[in-house]
């Protein structure tokens, strides 16, 4: 971990910059990948199972056999833990449903929006070392609350051949009945191209590996749409001296324990602070069974100490955090002052696990700056917001003239055409 | 133009596809460019507006003294005509605004969202055959309403080294100050990396040519915020047996003067109204001082006839149109059936081009399929919604062994352990 006091414009950069994602290089390796699963549909998907899941596997879905097995699995406190998890995250996710909004802008002139579900949506939840089920949860959810028609979700199976019983239980749960046993790049082409038993879909969500990050990238210059560029998951934490130096200490290394890339930073109001959560993260991680990991992701993250309130909060809003922590005195004074982050955790009680879990907030976040002009997923990101007019014959009377003088100023005498000849008709009739 | 009867599945895919917009070669055209801007940067835009706009201009900035000028320059009637286009767009828009989300999802376990303004955007406005100043209405208001800080303007200069005075009395009405004389792929470049009088911004909106699209795409595969995937404008126009032939024409003609790659769809209830909408097209067509370009765009266009309404519904929901207006007897009824378009025009008193300039509703609309998942501009293109949570102890305290069970399942011993230190914590104090 490197340790800056008042760090200058330079350093500055150097802390808010994150390691460069190599993207490129991956291109050659999964567009043979997209080849294949384009031409041979399951076919492909079967083989790109064995092959890089170890798997043998003769259908790609889940079938529903599976999912009541994989039901009766799941222990009863974790049942209980997740049905609680899904009822606080129904409820902030169901109060950002919005209505239809109706406004008649001149009498006559009626302007109208409503969000119409995105038709058909592929979640990609991640395997490998940890089945995460909360991703399930973080992107169900507000797919099912937007009510998209068609939901289909990739992840990838076991080398058992079978899908973690928490990730079906989940996905059971908030009403999702097609899961594809396929991970990596496969599963983005598969959700691109559709095949015998994936949907071709119309936005493409969910985290993944280097693979899934560069093919989610490879499908939106290509035109699908994704729920946004992905990165290395990532915390800042800013601490004062009301913060106390256990919870930043396991706050920085529960987010060190992602992955080797993740990144951490603190920003402390003081030295004496600072020396006190570097103890402390010393002391923990010691015992984290995934020590290796949060090391090598701490070695390249900053512990920053900032003298002025002012400095450490626009060092903030340059960091540009997928997850902020709060550990201050005035925690929603500071927070009125950040205007780039993904979600803000208020106070020494409000770790980000909480929110990773089970608050309620979504989990899948702006990462890598994105912050800046990104938010996370909500319902909104499982919406188009289609507008609607309808002019009444006084309307086109009114706003007639005034689009004629436009249209005629931009030259485009046809979209004035489409005025004009209304305008005449309603006077002759 | 094409007409189809009926058409089967494989027609149906031919109706449907857009003409394929080739980014890739163009991508050696605007690389060096990059390079330019981002190297030598007021001085290279100075020599692109030579060697491009062939203007000869000695600073990009539009100064307050053109401004004024400007503003002296545009007639009474167009001021009168901008400004009442100005406030229905400020009425819908600013409805637009979401308030703050608060939900309390557990005692002691606060979620809220907060719409925060993204601080710097870079608006483009086309110059070209027609001086596009209803752009700069239809970015600027929203941009102005969702509160962004800095707001950039760029559009090319005329051989002259002048902007339209139209498009700075447009930008000084709404509140825009910094105008800057640079168009194509050299002007997504400068919002991109900044240069001495274009500050680098966090999202670019707006239209251009095939070079502007292809720099946009290029700078959002490079993490860059744009507004959405752009492709040649396009309408369909469903009519039945109610439409007035003569509207109809109108308003596909007043897309197909836009450009020579613009695409019209109309759809039909039967054969009659496909022959007479056609002969009102002949016959319009020939006093259109766009003619050459209209011609060649509806070369390339499709006239449908589909006998059922259901069928035609569902056609037009593959075609996904930018634009898409209902002349249909209950146009309501229609609409509510459509998932996938842009803008929707209800009726045959609401031609497309009320939407365009002046109805209220913006006119930066998903083209291209994009409609399947993408949204038009509106003030959620200015904002990102940043999520907080604050638990107090009640709060950690009830949902901190749910986030316990989850984490320890998706073993991430480090997020289970920064709640199960705040409970123990807790207990001892």
């Amino acid at each position: 971990m490197k340790t800056f006091v008042n760090p200058g414009k330079d350093e500055i950069k150097q802390i808010t910059t994150r390691p460069v994602i190599k993207l490129k290089s991956l291109k050659k390796v999964i567009k043979p990948i997209f080849k294949s699963v384009r031409r041979r549909g399951d076919k492909a998907l079967i083989r790109f199972a064995f092959e890089y899941d170890h798997a043998e596997i003769k259908d790609v879905l889940v079938t529903e056999r599976e999912i009541q097995a994989a039901i009766t699995k799941v222990n009863p406190e974790l049942k209980s833990a997740i049905n609680k998890a899904v009822a606080n995250i129904e409820k902030f996710h169901q109060a950002q449903v919005q209505s239809e909004l109706k406004i008649e802008t001149m009498r006559g002139v009626s302007c109208m929006r409503r969000s119409v579900p995105i038709e058909k949506v592929g979640l990609y939840v991640p395997g490998g070392t940890a089945p995460l089920f909360s991703t399930v949860l973080m992107l169900g959810i507000p797919a099912k609350i937007a009510g998209c028609r068609e939901i289909v979700l990739c992840t990838p199976p076991t080398k058992e051949g079978r899908i973690h019983p928490a990730i079906l239980y989940a996905a059971n749960l908030v009403g999702i009945h097609k899961v594809i046993k396929v991970g990596g790049a496969q599963a983005i082409a598969a959700m691109t191209y559709g095949t015998e038993s994936v949907p071709k879909v119309y936005k493409i969500f969910g985290p993944g590996n280097q693979y899934v990050t560069a093919a989610k990238q490879y499908v939106s210059q290509k035109g699908m749409a994704i729920d946004m560029p992905a990165g290395p998951s990532e915390v800042a934490v800013y601490a004062d001296e009301t913060a106390i130096p256990q919870f930043v200490a396991a706050d920085l290394l529960s987010q060190a324990e992602h992955g080797i890339d993740s990144q951490v930073l603190l920003v402390t109001s003081n030295v004496d602070i600072l020396k006190k959560c570097k103890l402390e993260i010393d002391k923990q991680l010691d015992k984290l069974p995934r020590k290796r990991i949060a090391e090598q992701s701490l070695a390249k993250s900053s512990l920053v100490v900032m003298n002025s309130q002012e400095e450490a909060i626009k060092l903030l809003n340059q960091y540009a955090a997928e997850h902020l922590i709060l550990s201050v005195k005035e925690p929603e004074k500071v927070a009125d002052q950040i205007i780039n982050a993904g979600s803000v955790f208020l106070g020494n009680l409000s770790p980000e696990s909480v929110g990773d879990y089970a608050s309620g907030t979504n989990h899948t976040l702006p990462t890598n700056k994105a912050a800046l002009a990104f938010s996370g997923v909500s319902v909104d990101s499982f919406v188009k917001k289609i507008t609607y007019q309808k002019l009444t014959e006084r309307g086109i009377k009114t706003l007639g003239p005034i689009v004629e003088v436009m249209a005629e100023e931009e030259h485009l005498v046809g979209h004035k055409n489409a005025v004009t000849l209304r305008l005449k008709y309603l006077e002759k009739n």
